[in-house]
């Protein structure tokens, strides 16, 4: 070995790397960049230890780690190698670095990825500590969560529980089984605790029907406007999609019952979004009949219906299919938080099976602690009461707002108040611009979501989504009137 | 309305539900089965009050409920009615339930769904409580985990952290930052924090490259045998298995050099699953120049691998990659526990959008608050404290496993000491039938895994797989005494 390779490493005491470990970097460096070759002799560890005032061994160390990852090897009686098997042609200085030319694509990745590229990404709803009055929706009051209570619970499972040591794809059994129970009594829910599923939330059985359902080129239809994460999951899978135009009693059918290709629905029954349109008895009957008929799958997102307001909450389409045609999702992001990450899905005994294999073959199971934690909360009845606290807190907001829409925003929207949700849709006044709009809204220290997005196609009209969770009561009013006067400018 | 249709409800004061829940689901039962019909009209509240001898509010309040959901709607100064709207045809006594044709499938799925239900399901690794010695591979010593600690940090994130309103599909980004300088100086990972995503655990990483890379048809490498974990989930996406043989060094590659359609390889470098393996320096440099010839994808699953007991843990393939063609994967379900479900993927740069991506759609986020407690973990140091301890911990049962192997099973079986992970493979004598073997081995009371699965069509040799992370050293001896006896009688 040249010696002279060793010169360059000088012993950097304030390096956060040992000095064996400083040493084995030069050396492997060396190696790998050729200038120390295959076959090539390394001086001992007494020659190196004194060339480079270390001691023995330090050097011996950096050589016995070189030698457990093949870059050295001992010979008897002959000392220290760079083994002759290595090929002397991939052991090459780096390469300058140059720039890509930009037409020539490094990768091909799958049609399922040029599809997921194409599309929008989703957008996180967060806080936006930057606006005076934000009405971001999809987000919960972050301050509303019960935290001491989580903890307890949650450090319970931990300290005494069993770790998740029988983990079953399908969830922890007592939490589905406090799930069946739960949805059985607050929203109608005909199942037993074998049909109940824990996902990690709602955007993961969404994910999981696309696989299971689609091929590229399948049917399926949408509301229009309707839940862009659920769009943009399906498409990402090539669905076409048949968009469902939304009015005062939800998704119109129309356009479903003239086709017999459709094999999956997508529909948000008890609180359409984002307009809150109620999905009336008639077109309830109508899906079921239709799905039954045309062997379809109904996918009933009920996202956020246990925050109703007006009234007991609806029952869900789940408890009126006879048929087992409709799989029902339901998430804890509204009620308690959305990173969470805890969601269920209540599926046809027949499908059951199925999407278990897709939630094992994705990721397994969700995690196990958080699952007995909420399980206890269920049972204990710490949920109820939450949730009960939950529409107490809300319902103050949504009067607020609703009283403040009908003094400011009058003259520049229509709006629904279906009694339940997280937020209202604005139609905003025709000749309003929405991108316009919403940028002189944000100018005027206003955070609103936009409807766009929610459309297939172009949008009929105009609209913004503003949700009523983050702002306090008595903010409501001069946000509102900010917005007013920012949408009068425009 | 017909009277009479009240005679079967009696108020039943053992039921859980309410007297106007009650009322409430007759009637609605009543109207779906057609024994009420759209344009009925009802009695008033007060007749059925006094009929069924209930307060007049209880009454009401089950018509207000019923009326809320579209089942009735009362006309000014007519009373209350079954709306006409309602689509008769469809309100019908529920068909008796018949036994469905078998030959008619209620669906039709997709055609990943068709392939994933084809397959083998994944297997839990679960503790046996009824065997005598267990030997089940793949899961931790489930009372080292330290639970205090654990739900110490956890439970100040939950009490004291921001909830994770600030949410990134790519996940926590202190944890990302302290990934990197763990796996920097723990694995010789090259890499920043950008690099660093998130996940609920290998299985996620692996489905999600599979989802971004694999179309129907595509040829892909692996191990055989391997990880079946692995191979699984890329045949539900309908690749098409190149299987690499398995010696001393590894993952053989002459298959693999001699074609040119491959652009998707996942091995095990450090301690190849299952034999216990080390790929050879000279195979790493051959496989990344390989990679970057054909543009094609490395997937390097690390494991187990900070679990080493025979000198420094081994670099990562990763860490000698220069063109960008590694993904790096990790997890933490060996050193801590699998139903924590986190996991991490490190990407070359031009690779995170279209992960994170894929992630945001698959399930838009890992949770958390354990993620800000992983963090803690491994900023103060409590993490490598744990590694070590649990090193110390498996090195005295992994010394009691090669003892009692050497001294009970050198006749039946060989095995490679790596000296690394947390299972030994045994090849079986030749002759000695796996099946037959590991049900001999089970009806003596030990569980063992069985290695035929891991193979890429017919198994080169019978063999099984001895997890020693469960058992205390001291009852290992007596394990592998009964496990000898067994075999010795097959």
């Amino acid at each position: 070995m040249a010696v002279e390779l060793l010169a360059p490493l000088q012993p950097a005491a304030a390096s956060t790397q040992p000095m064996h470990r400083q040493l084995y970097e030069h050396l492997r460096q060396a190696i790998l960049s050729g200038r120390l070759r295959p076959g090539e002799r390394l001086p001992s560890t007494r020659q190196v230890a004194a060339r480079l005032r270390l001691a023995r061994n330090t050097v011996a160390r950096a050589y016995e780690d070189l030698a457990s990852e093949g870059y050295l090897e001992g010979r008897v009686g002959s000392g220290t190698y760079v083994p002759r098997a290595l090929p002397a042609e991939l052991l090459q200085p780096a390469p300058p670095a140059e720039p890509q030319p930009p037409a020539a694509p490094r990768w091909r990745l799958s049609a399922w990825a040029e599809r997921a590229l194409s599309l929008s990404p989703l957008v996180a709803a967060g806080p936006d500590a930057t606006a005076a009055y934000d009405f971001t929706p999809g987000q919960p009051d972050w301050d509303a969560f019960p935290r001491a209570l989580w903890r307890r619970l949650l450090g319970r499972a931990w300290l005494r529980g069993d770790l998740g040591r029988s983990g079953d794809p399908a969830g922890y059994r007592p939490l589905r089984e406090a799930l069946a129970r739960h949805l059985a009594a607050s929203r109608g829910v005909v199942c037993t605790a074998d049909q109940v599923v824990v996902v990690n939330g709602t955007q993961q059985t969404i994910d999981l029907v696309g696989r299971l359902w689609l091929d590229p080129g399948q049917p399926i239809a949408l509301e229009s406007p309707g839940y862009p994460g659920a769009r943009r999951a399906f498409e990402a899978y090539g669905a076409e999609t048949v968009a469902l135009a939304v009015d005062a009693e939800g998704a119109r059918l129309d356009r479903l019952e003239r086709r017999e290709d459709v094999r999956l629905v997508y529909v948000t029954p008890s609180h359409q979004y984002p307009t809150g349109a109620v999905l009336s008895l008639e077109r309830r009957l109508r899906l079921l009949d239709w799905a039954e008929r045309s062997g379809a799958l109904v996918l009933e997102d009920d996202y956020d219906s246990e925050l109703r307001f007006a009234g007991r909450p609806l029952a869900s389409l789940q408890g009126l299919d006879r048929g087992g045609r409709v799989i029902y999702l339901g998430t804890f992001s509204s009620v308690l938080l959305p990173p969470l990450r805890l969601g269920y899905a209540v599926l046809p005994p027949d499908l059951v099976g199925p999407f278990v294999r897709a939630k094992s073959f994705a990721d397994w199971q969700t995690a196990t602690a958080e699952q007995q934690a909420l399980a206890e909360m269920l049972r204990q009845g710490h949920f109820a009461r939450h949730l009960r606290r939950m529409r107490r807190l809300y319902q103050a907001r949504r009067e607020a707002l609703l009283q403040g829409l009908a003094r400011h925003l009058s003259g520049l929207a229509t709006w629904r108040d279906s009694g339940a949700g997280l937020h209202i849709m604005l139609a905003l006044r025709p000749g309003l611009d929405e991108a316009e709009a919403a940028a002189r809204v944000a100018a005027a220290g206003v955070r609103v979501g936009q409807a766009g997005p929610c459309w297939i196609g172009p949008p009929d009209y105009a609209g913004l989504l503003l949700g009523y969770t983050a702002l306090p009561p008595q903010r409501m009013d001069a946000g509102l009137r900010a917005l007013a006067e920012a949408l009068a400018d425009t």
